[in-house]
C-alpha cells in the first residue's frame, strides 16, 4: 500500500486513473497525505512562541473525517488542478475549519470540553491561548492561500471564496444566529438558513475551491452551478447526519460529548423533523447532490470520470446515517 | 475646508500639491476620509445578523488615531499609489487592528472595559458577540483586500504582507509572548522583540503596503528597506509614547485606563528605561526613521515631495511624549 500512496502523491488529479482504487483507500490515503501536508504546512513545534503554536497544531492536527479537504481534491479533479495547489487550498480550509472549532467550544460560546475523543483546546492550553490559537489559525488560512505558487488570479480566486464563506455572510455569520436560536424553536426555514452559513458555507467552499484551483474559466456556468449546489446539498446533508449520530450513538463512538445539542436545547434536525424524517431528509439531499453532479457531467470541459469521488463522498456522507 | 476635503478626496495622493496643506489638516481630512470609507465599507447595520455586524462597527467606527490609515495613505505617495487601492489596504489594516483590540480586551486576555473612551465591545456586547466579532473583523480584513480593484499581482503582494504581519510570527505571536511576559520582568531585548511583533509588525505592514499599491516593482531594494525601518522605528517609538502617556496623563485624557500595566505588573519602557530614559529613546528612535526616509529619498523612482506626509507623521509620534 505504501507503493499506491506514494503513486499517487505525484499522480495527476484526474478522474480515470484513481478511479480504478476503492473509495475508502483514496479517501484515507487523501487524508494521510494532508495531515504530512499540515504537519510540515503549520507553524512548527518548538519554535517561539512554543505555547501558541503548540495551541494551533493541537487544533488540526487532531485527525477529524477532513471531508473539507478530500471535496477540495475531489473537486480538483473537475478543473485538473494541480496538486500543490489544492495542497494549498485544503490547508487553508482546515486552519479556517479548526479555527472555528476552537473559538465555538471555548465557554463564551458553546463550552464544550471534549472534540476528536480529546480535551479542547481551551481545556488543554486555557482560555487565552485558546483565543489566540483560533485568530491565529484564521490568520494562517490566508497567510497559506499567499503563498500557492499559482498565476495570482487563482490565489485571488480562492482568496475571493475563502473570505466569502468564513466572515459575516458565512460561518462567523451563522455562528452568531445559532447563539440566539438556543432556546427559540426555529422552524425548519430558520435552521436551514443558520447551517447554510454556518457550516454549508465552508463545505460549498471547499467545492468551489478545489475547482477554482484549476481550469475553472474554462468551465461553463451551469457547472459552476452545479458545483454549488453538491457543495450547498452535501453541507446540509452533513448536519442532518450528525444530528441524527448525536442522538443514536454514544459518546466514545462520536469522539464529542453525545446528546449535547438537546441537554443544550438547541434545535437539530431531529428535533424538528423527528428521526426518520431526518433520514428522509437526508435522502432528499443526497439527490439534490445529485443534480448539481448532473449539471457538471454535461460539460464538455469536464474530464471523464472527474466526478467519481464527489459522487463517492456524497454516498459516504448520507451512508453514515445508518 | 469642505472644498479642500473634496479636492483632496479625488486628488492624486502624489506628494507636492498635497505638501501645501498643514499636516494636522490633512491629517484630519485623511481620518474623516476613512471613517465616511469604514462607514461605507464595513458590513452595513440593519441587516443579518444585526447584533454581530452591530459589534463589528462599534469596534471598528470607534475613532481612534486611525495611525496605520494615516502611515498607508502617506506611504502611497512614494509609489503613486491610486486612492481605490490605499482605501482597501487602509480598511484591511484597521479592521485587523480592531479584532486585535477587541480580543485582546476581553477577560481571558488582558480584561480591560474601556476604550475610546466608551465600554470596550465585550462590556457593550457580551463575552461571544465579541469575540465573534473580533474573527468576522479578521475575516473581513482579507475579503476587502480580496475585493480591491488592481492587478491581482497587486491584491497577492498586500495579501502577503498583512498575513504575515497579523499572524503567529506578528501581531498574535507576539501578544501570545505578551501574555507570558506579565510578571515576567523581561529586560530591554525581550520587550523590544515582543512589541516588533505585537504592535510594530502591523506599523511596518501599513507603511508596506501603501507603497505596495502603488509602482512598489520600481522602488530600489534600499527604498523597500527604508520603508521597513521607518515602519520598525515607528511602530516601536509608538510603544515607547504610549508607555510615557499612561504614566504621565488621566484616564479622560487617554480614553482608556490610566496606570493599568503598572498595576498589571506589565513591563513597560518607562519601567525598564524610566521616564526621562524612555523619552531619550523615543528621540533616538525618531532618528532611525529619519534614516529610513533618508534612503528612499535616494531612490529616483521616488517622486519629488513623496515623503512629506511620513515625515510628518514620525514628528507627530514623538511630539505626542511631551
Amino acid at each position: 500500500m505504501t507503493t499506491e500512496i506514494d503513486a499517487d502523491r505525484t499522480a495527476q488529479t484526474e478522474g480515470s486513473s484513481e478511479a480504478r482504487i476503492d473509495f475508502s483507500v483514496w479517501a484515507h490515503e487523501r487524508a494521510r497525505h494532508f495531515e504530512w501536508l499540515a504537519e510540515k504546512g503549520l507553524p512548527q513545534p518548538g519554535r517561539d512562541p512554543k505555547r501558541l503554536i503548540g495551541a494551533m497544531r493541537y487544533a488540526v492536527l487532531g485527525g477529524g473525517k477532513r471531508i473539507r479537504p478530500l471535496l477540495c481534491y475531489a473537486a480538483g479533479a473537475v478543473t485538473g488542478a494541480p496538486q500543490p495547489v489544492l495542497d494549498g487550498a485544503a490547508l487553508a480550509l482546515e486552519c479556517i475549519h479548526g479555527y472555528s472549532l476552537v473559538h465555538d467550544d471555548m465557554p463564551a460560546m458553546d463550552n464544550d470540553t471534549l472534540r476528536r475523543g480529546r480535551p479542547t483546546v481551551h481545556v488543554q492550553y486555557g482560555e487565552a491561548c485558546a483565543m489566540l490559537a483560533g485568530d491565529a489559525l484564521q490568520t494562517e488560512a490566508f497567510s497559506v492561500l499567499s503563498k500557492i505558487d499559482a498565476a495570482p488570479e487563482v490565489v485571488v480566486r480562492l482568496l475571493q471564496t475563502l473570505s466569502r464563506a468564513s466572515g459575516v455572510a458565512g460561518m462567523a455569520g451563522g455562528q452568531a444566529i445559532d447563539l440566539e436560536m438556543v432556546g427559540a424553536h426555529p422552524d425548519e426555514g430558520a435552521l436551514l438558513r443558520m447551517q447554510s452559513m454556518k457550516t454549508g458555507a465552508l463545505i460549498v467552499a471547499a467545492v468551489l475551491m478545489g475547482a477554482q484551483s484549476g481550469r475553472w474559466e474554462e468551465l461553463s456556468e451551469a457547472s459552476k452551478g452545479g458545483l454549488a449546489l453538491y457543495g450547498h446539498s452535501l453541507g446540509i446533508a452533513f448536519q442532518v447526519v450528525d444530528d441524527i449520530l448525536d442522538c443514536t450513538q454514544d459518546t466514545a463512538t462520536l469522539g464529542k460529548t453525545a446528546g449535547k445539542d438537546e441537554k443544550d436545547d438547541k434545535p437539530t434536525w431531529v428535533s424538528i423533523l423527528g428521526l426518520e424524517g431526518a433520514r428522509e431528509r437526508a435522502r432528499a439531499l443526497r439527490a439534490d447532490a445529485q443534480r448539481g453532479l448532473d449539471l457538471i457531467a454535461a460539460d464538455p470541459s469536464v474530464p471523464e470520470g472527474a466526478l467519481v469521488r464527489l459522487t463517492e463522498i456524497a454516498d459516504y456522507v448520507v451512508a453514515r446515517s445508518y
